[in-house]
């Protein structure tokens, strides 16, 4: 099977909502990234600022205790929740009692968001994984849109029964996090003779959950069909980029949900997977980004470098000024 | 009943008060922010430098323990009393003493402020509520000017007996909580086909309290006029563009406020109502600096790009060149 090159700019222009004065807070996207331990501060900020780049209106944090200050230094743009405990602080005994209280805090905001990311600086801890689990069940229940990247990868890979069969999911592994889930799931190796055949067959596998497979190509399925994503790019390679990725995908699936959910039953988009048009534009604006970032800073290129161009670089494809003011 | 588009940069040339070497630390205004718990700290933050860049010579903020250290490494350019306490650090038989301490480590202090802006980031701790409450009750017997947002309105939508007829008081709700505030005072649902009367007469029923509705045009009534403030604007609705609007509006308060008083008894100033004063100048610097944000920043814009934008809006409007040096 061939994968076709998507016309991705097009995909963005066509799912990026138009700005009308008339629009108040919120509209634009509520964003939240559940993600930032004791080890990780610096992936859930570049995935949440990445939403408000993008132009989401609001962008959330649910971290541990001792993360949330950090984040919450980085940048005063976001709303950080310190509510995740780690096992290290919590007695045994309390588990239940401190695990019903993470849920709970969690809980009462969970409507509001129109996507969540759920990995970035996640860790590994068990605890604090078992009740990421549980939200990502909550989530599920209530139709939110899930992105899922580095731990949370980790997690989805050893417990596929939290996503499978969840159209609204959207995976993004890198190589190593890909084998992975390739090894867990169709108990084989990595196939490079044939990867859109292997994404298509995974995807199915996991009941048309959309798989972002990020590499030189991005290639994107749901199962159904499979897209690839091979504009722009960079050859730098510092960590942090796929939290952008991760926040960038979660603004445009909401998006593109929104644009489908308006446009009506009988318009040709009712049969459009918004997770695989959101993947989509998530993949173009980074890979364009990055590459803006790398014309400016070459080797020394940092992923804040990335973040900063994120926003001319939506500006080039889909200028702000073509809005109704 | 019409409203009247007014001058609103008319206001603020009138307002602003000429800039000369003679006068010391202080008198171009002394603004606190009450605001800033575990989760929020970019809201008083926001309001806070806001009025430093408005051009207020000292911006405070009271807030709680943790959210102190924070919000200081935003900005060493405030000064941050870290005074407020939330429920789950208190002791149920602690909170009398805990209440009257924290009152006196404010109120040492209130007597020195040009105007309060009471909510940014409060949150809705119901012990916090309360000694805010205290707080809005010795601001009032102290006849210091009060603006209310966020969390705060939340509080006053509740107790509206803490504003009640306070002529020194101003509410500047968004599409929601001018929702609650109707809902509550007026018992009805908010009318869109004759917002002017409805602002008026809700402000009428709160006793001539200033109340500033945004939106696409911004509405300004203390029961006895209502005014509209429709330029410049942006479409881009990121949060935490009401934090620089209260922050704002309590500078221009203040300058209004001192400008009728110096102005005299018999001066055609003294039947202007300096809170309606102070709230059509903040709408119109908000809107100026959020359009010229958005015009370099599009979609990307965030809060932190509208507040570097307060400087040049004003010296569009008011030059400092033409200040007596």
């Amino acid at each position: 099977m061939q994968s076709v090159e998507v016309d991705a700019e097009r995909v963005i222009r066509e799912i990026t909502p138009v700005l009308d004065r008339s629009r108040h807070k919120g509209q634009a996207g509520n964003i939240a990234v559940i993600g930032g331990c004791r080890e990780y501060t610096g992936a859930p900020y570049f995935a949440a600022i990445s939403a408000l780049k993008i132009g989401a209106d609001l962008s959330h944090v649910f971290c541990t205790k001792d993360a949330a200050p950090v984040i919450k230094s980085y940048s005063s743009e976001l709303i950080v929740h310190p509510v995740l405990e780690e096992s290290y602080s919590v007695r045994e005994e309390d588990k239940k009692n401190i695990s019903s209280k993470v849920l709970a805090e969690v809980g009462k905001w969970l409507e509001r968001f129109d996507c969540l990311v759920i990995g970035p600086g996640l860790g590994r801890d068990p605890f604090l994984l078992d009740c990421v689990s549980e939200i990502i069940r909550h989530a599920r229940k209530s139709n939110i849109p899930i992105v899922i990247d580095g731990d949370g990868l980790f997690l989805v890979t050893n417990h596929l029964e939290l996503v499978s069969g969840y159209a609204l999911a959207v995976l993004t592994p890198n190589v190593n996090e890909y084998k992975r889930l390739v090894q867990k799931v169709l108990s084989s190796e990595v196939n490079n003779e044939d990867p859109v055949e292997q994404v298509l067959t995974l995807s199915k596998q996991i009941g048309g959950v959309t798989i972002l497979r990020k590499g030189k190509s991005d290639l994107i399925s749901d199962g159904d069909t499979v897209k690839s994503v091979s504009i722009y790019g960079s050859p730098r390679r510092c960590g942090g980029q796929g939290d952008i990725l991760s926040g960038s995908v979660a603004v445009f699936l909401s998006w593109a949900r929104q644009h489908i959910e308006a446009a009506g039953p009988d318009s040709y988009l009712s049969s459009k997977n918004p997770a695989v048009l959101g993947s989509i534009a998530g993949s173009a604006m980074m890979r364009k980004a990055a590459s803006l970032a790398f014309s400016n800073k070459k080797r020394s290129t940092v992923t804040g470098d990335i973040i900063e161009c994120l926003g001319k670089s939506l500006e080039d494809i889909c200028p702000a000024g073509s809005c109704s003011l």
